[in-house]
């Protein structure tokens, strides 16, 4: 049926560090979980670059098979370093300082692809931190 | 004086990890601009593990030369990870697995130390990752 209702989805791959510790995985995969909740309409999945799994590649072609309109690649990194500018682009095969591209789903048919910025500089960050320090000032005696 | 007013303020020490490039710093010491001009009443300055100056322990006698009633140290690292549970609670002098320890002014006076915990889990960096996202699907076509 051509006029068939498409339920193509943006797909969000969000992509963390990874680390031989737990706690970098667990930010990772527990954030995809919120931002799945807070109710945008993405399709989420997440991966690393090193040590935890799925890999980047293998983030991609979990997404692959999905019925995507648009990939966005989120970098759940704090500031632009050597894997944001460098190693990143690279596996998403981007041109050296492109934040657009291509995706090939494994239906062959290519979508867009965006490459967004990591945490960076951001009121709720500062909001976040602010937090954190209130937290500490609760802390037990003993703690 | 001994009724005379006391202004002692609670100090906050930013803990960045530092970097070659220059996003880390910005990203700290613009963080803490942000978080001086959202009102709150600490006394903050920024220092970096790494790379970037002032090191912790500079950042630490700066702070020590200040009028303080408590000294609160907070990293802007995504989650624990090594530096987090070793390496700067082995600057700050604190027992391991301790966030309280103690903190010596120049006039020689000691002061609680609160060791708070890195970004982490929080609902505001789900919001924030979904903010980049949605930033990706208005980059320019040429992007």
């Amino acid at each position: 049926m051509t006029n068939q209702k498409h339920m193509s989805a943006k797909g969000l791959l969000l992509v963390g560090h990874g680390s031989r510790l737990q706690y970098n995985k667990e930010l990772i995969t527990t954030t995809a979980e919120m931002m799945k909740e807070s109710g945008g309409d993405y399709l989420i999945k997440s991966c690393f670059l090193e040590y935890s799994n799925p890999t980047v590649a293998e983030g991609l072609d979990l997404m692959r098979s999905e019925d995507l309109e648009i990939l966005i690649v989120v970098p759940l990194f704090l500031a632009k370093g050597i894997h944001i500018l460098r190693d990143i682009p690279k596996i998403l095969g981007l041109e050296a300082g492109k934040k657009r591209g291509t995706f090939t789903l494994a239906d062959g048919r290519v979508v867009p692809l965006v490459y967004a910025e990591p945490i960076g500089i951001d009121p709720l960050l500062a909001e976040l931190m602010l937090k954190n320090a209130a937290n500490a000032l609760t802390l037990p005696e003993d703690a």
